[in-house]
């Protein structure tokens, strides 16, 4: 469970400083019961054997506290794969057909029985530029605008912007995806997701977050809090630059910094 | 999207006073395409239309940006039901079978085609009970052991601790459903399950959680963070004590605020 160092751009009030962060790594993890494919969790590595006796136990496959059942665990080029072998007459829910899946991790992938990335990638060449200073403004309208989490403490938001800063659409919900497919379905029915430039989230960046906003054709996304691995290095693939731990005048550029305004100064590289 | 008032026990330093707080709503969404179940996901109540037209564009199955479709909505006794009349030739991908199932919130709920309450009840007559200045302890134990969230700030965390606020386990995952799931695994596999007492999170206390909490059979529930309003129903139909908003010499008992000591004193009532 060790965080990998990604490289970024720091940016303060305009100024530019190279760090490279420790950031959560994310990947996918498939649990099969009697290689039969069950769900798919997005998670950090570490205890996957754990992982998959929680969530069977929790999900009510598999409720005996005593017995131990044989498991394996292999690793694949998409990511991790736990087997579980249960007797058959011991599994108390039946997990085939529609209503197989489990409630899993909030990274968004729950549910599916494969791992199956469909991000689609924005072109670089058409993509607009971002002056840094509107980043901060962006976060301030977004905030402003977050009533239920004044109110609760307990609801993320999400908002789309222009790229000269427009707030086009502003929502909150207690689940961060909800947030960004109310804002994205709220821009559909106003016929104006092509207007948008920016997602900012008050959430973590997850992988899910990451390929709703490609699905979507933005080009830029930009949190609060923090990035995963998986989030930041499907974001290079794609041609999407994503921003985090945007707070104040602040904020790292963990892809295409160079989309970032042409006023943002470099400094010497801090190791 | 209002959020609920709920009556709470506000513990400082041992002294309790009653408050009444506003909590995020949540409630399950089932999402239908032409009548057929598609996902339920938990949510916030309000603009239901622009999250079902978000979460069919962002899930593939429906990409049409300019073309606008037939929504129903309806409330129900167990939720709200949004139904989407699709044309059957643009539906793009086949949502029926084992990979139906959506990305949905940060729930746990998601992927179920129709919404399951599978709670289990504590036994209120054989609860233990927790001093008050264990509460403290607790999350100072915790917060020792987020080595991955000192490094990277995007990880959860959860700990399941004896009454006496004896550490048996702690998890890190990026997801916060992952860290619970991998505690209670982890207590199966150490055959410990028995003697945790209370399971304290660093993530908001959704509906899922709670779930998970209650088929380990754990009788208190605590969180740095906020409950939502479903989370705190559940717990008190079903015998577990909810605390949140834990910070330093302070914490909330949603639900049966008399299982927390016997020295906590009253004062009086703040409106």
């Amino acid at each position: 469970m060790i965080p990998q160092r990604y490289n970024g751009k720091l940016v303060r009030n305009g100024i530019a400083t190279e760090v490279a962060d420790c950031l959560a790594t994310e990947i996918p993890l498939s649990i099969a019961v009697n290689y039969e494919p069950f769900t798919v969790t997005m998670c950090t590595p570490g205890k996957e054997i754990e992982l998959a006796r929680g969530l069977l136990f929790t999900e009510g496959i598999y409720r005996d506290v005593n017995k131990y059942f044989g498991i394996s665990f292999a690793r694949q080029d998409e990511g991790l794969l736990v087997n579980v072998e249960l007797p058959k007459d011991k599994i108390l829910k039946q997990f085939s057909g529609s209503r197989n899946v489990a409630s899993v991790s909030s990274c968004g992938m729950c549910g599916k029985t494969e791992f199956e990335c469909t991000t689609t990638a924005i072109d670089v060449t058409t993509k607009p530029v971002l002056e840094w200073f509107v980043i901060e403004q962006m976060f301030t309208a977004m905030r402003q605008h977050q009533q239920a989490f004044d109110e609760s403490g307990g609801t993320h938001a999400a908002a789309a912007f222009t790229s000269n800063g427009e707030l086009l659409d502003v929502q909150e919900d207690i689940g961060r995806h909800n947030a960004v497919d109310k804002v994205i379905g709220s821009l559909l029915l106003q016929n104006a997701l092509h207007k948008a430039a920016c997602l900012t989230v008050s959430g973590r960046i997850s992988y899910e977050i990451v390929n709703k906003v490609l699905v979507a054709g933005i080009p830029f996304l930009a949190s609060v809090s923090a990035p995963s691995t998986m989030a930041v290095d499907i974001a290079q693939r794609s041609g999407l630059t994503l921003l985090a731990f945007c707070r104040g005048d602040k904020f790292t550029a963990y892809t295409y910094p160079e989309s970032i305004g042409s006023k943002v100064q470099e400094t010497e590289t801090v190791s």
